[in-house]
């Protein structure tokens, strides 16, 4: 019978092993007491077993509250463990209680995070995956070769409509691929969801008849099941191609329901990532992470960027685009959605780093605020990738192209 | 027009003010560069706002990875910060995602906790809440005085619909409250959701027409959305009373989705919980996890037991008792799920220190392996609070009830 294998980066004051049987026991068939029924048949059939342990550094101190340590030691462990599909069948969230549940709880640990998980084959034919990935993005938007160029409307919250269909006119004029909704406005008091769609696929389908490009616009739909399926089914229905959803906001089976509607790209937004990964020692890892949100079918999923605004580090990031570029079945690949502080220069460590252009670029200020204009500042980006794909170097590719080489003058030295 | 105050524990390696005005920033209005449409106007009607800094310890090392500082002191600080609600209006997913969305990303952050929400009153009359909750719970069961009593189906999987059928009607005729399914069973290749509801219901109608007591099973409904309201529906139409759902395994939108459908009584399971709240300094604190899920109208909800088995303080568990107890508008209180290594022994303190018998308090292989049979574990647990509320010790508790003595003799010393 078919098992899923889980990875965990474990911390405890006692023996490795032991805390993994205690994780192993918890997880399928544990209480504190032994049961009548719990059969050595049944054990053998359900129960969660320690595939391995490899031991890693011993620590003085822990990590995240748990047991104290006796002899103040704290070991570190790589503890992979595997529950047979038996157990859950295809039910995400109950694959996620299994992998992600209760066992965070146990005082053993003073510190636990899942890294990877294995599916099993039958997974890759009950799950179709994105429905677009990154082949599908790039056919909705026409973008052939380079990344796809992005931006977020900004001010994230506050403008009308009409405010926002004017700055995706003049982003359109400019030549940008897509452009999204910032994850803090679906509604706002000044800038109803149908106000702004109508708004916005006026301009986006004018665009379109006129250049035979439609630009990707990722409206936030995240919101409450009936009103998030409206959402979907309005976008549609007015030519839009592309919906964001928060996902871990929304939640997982709310989301899977919308994917399943099909038609339009899933902009996976993952506000609140930090909360789950920021600590070394506790959470989840995005290899893990995404291979969840792979199965439920998004399209995009944020990564950060080189260099970005935020905690997280450039290893950390190049990490989670190789976690996306990798195969899963024979499903598409989700596109890595690079942003925070991007504005092009960044192209070149990205690039250097992982070798893919299959990427959705996303700058802010890069573009809106380049001195010689928006058109002026996605030309810069498209500029700094072929610099970069071309094997140049940030300053020759500066040399070279003048609209880039304003956007390293104007935001080469900020942070 | 209306605010909500959220208050977060934070760390900075800079000046706390400073830190909370990115925080604010960022969680409304931010990016990088100014950005030509930022007016005045906007931000005065959009934007996040510091309330309050009060300044607590500082530290010499950061709690979690983010901004070095350059004189190795890193402040913590309680930071009190507001939203206009015409950001997000009454839309759950989107008020989570600006409370608890990329600010946890925020690197001039080396620690921050989301403590407490105040929402303001059209909340109150927008969302209903528990459809049920304590006093709902009461009624479904029958249980006019003291906590009611439950157990889970132990071992947590591998048992067939019989077998589990067969364990509630020998619960049931102890006398038992409440029963659920473990959060790592659903649907498993041996017990299909459908033959256990069929198999339980059976002995769940059976003793209810004979004693007129019915017992409220909680049937694990976590899953696709559709099955989801698929089981939902099956439980009803079966005569049950409640559906369990793995609250952030399923994620917001589709809870709220299943609860809107009404009839039965929701028991939140909120397996996970330790990845969102085990660390100090990161994550969300259960004062502001339960008026979410409050809101969202939850009928149960777990908060863990004094002398547990898992890594969470006493004092904590008091604390998030004492948080289910405090109303909400005028929503009806949920029920405070009591679990984890409970057997009775621990009622004296429970009492003691939240002076509330509305509870579910639930006790595994302190009823079935009680070793006078489950009619006298459950008995047992009911003297336990009996004594409790009397004010008597547990000595006097046990000397006087012979079920609840040979309990201490059995459970006593186990921890």
């Amino acid at each position: 019978m078919e098992r899923i294998i889980a990875t965990y980066l474990i911390e405890t004051p006692y023996d490795p092993p032991a805390a993994a049987a205690v994780l192993a026991g918890e997880q399928s068939s544990g209480t504190f007491v032994a049961i009548p029924g719990e059969t050595a048949q049944l054990k053998e059939r359900f129960a969660a077993r320690v595939v391995s342990v490899e031991a890693l550094e011993t620590l003085t101190s822990p990590a995240i509250p748990g047991a104290i340590s006796p002899n103040g030691q704290y070991h570190r462990a790589l503890v992979k463990v595997s529950w047979s599909i038996e157990n859950f069948g295809f039910n995400l969230p109950l694959l996620v209680s299994t992998l992600q549940g209760n066992l965070y709880e146990i005082k053993q640990f003073t510190g636990l995070k899942l890294l990877d998980i294995v599916l099993p084959a039958s997974y890759g034919i009950h799950f179709n995956g994105p429905e677009f990935g990154v082949t599908g993005c790039r056919a909705l938007t026409g973008v052939t070769g380079g990344p796809l160029i992005g931006t977020i409307i900004k001010p994230s919250i506050g403008l009308s409509p009409e405010q926002t269909a004017s700055m995706v006119d003049t982003l359109a004029s400019a030549g940008i691929d897509f452009v999204k909704d910032d994850e803090l406005l679906s509604a706002s008091a000044n800038s109803s969801f149908e106000a702004r769609l109508a708004a916005v696929m006026q301009v986006v389908n004018k665009h379109a008849d006129k250049t035979g490009k439609k630009i990707m616009y990722a409206f936030n739909i995240s919101g409450e099941m009936d009103e998030m399926q409206r959402r979907y089914d309005a976008i549609l229905a007015a030519g839009g191609t592309c919906a964001m959803i928060s996902i871990n906001s929304v939640g997982l089976s709310a989301t899977q329901k919308i994917i399943s509607k099909g038609g339009l790209a899933i902009h996976g937004h993952r506000n609140g990532w930090g909360m789950l990964n920021r600590h070394p020692l506790l959470g989840i890892d995005f290899r893990a992470y995404q291979k969840i949100w792979r199965l439920v079918g998004v399209d995009q999923l944020h990564v950060n960027g080189i260099d970005n605004k935020f905690w997280e580090s450039d290893d950390s990031v190049v990490a989670s685009i190789e976690a996306l570029k990798q195969p899963l079945f024979d499903q598409a690949n989700p596109l890595p959605v690079v942003s925070s502080g991007q504005w092009g220069g960044q192209a070149f460590e990205t690039y250097q780093r992982t070798q893919t252009v299959d990427l959705l670029y996303m700058a802010g200020g890069g573009i809106m605020a380049h001195p010689m204009g928006p058109a002026a500042g996605v030309l810069a980006l498209q500029q700094a990738w072929q610099g970069a794909v071309d094997g140049w170097t940030l300053e020759a590719t500066a040399a070279q192209y003048p609209e880039f080489r304003k956007s390293v003058e104007k935001f080469g030295s900020s942070k």
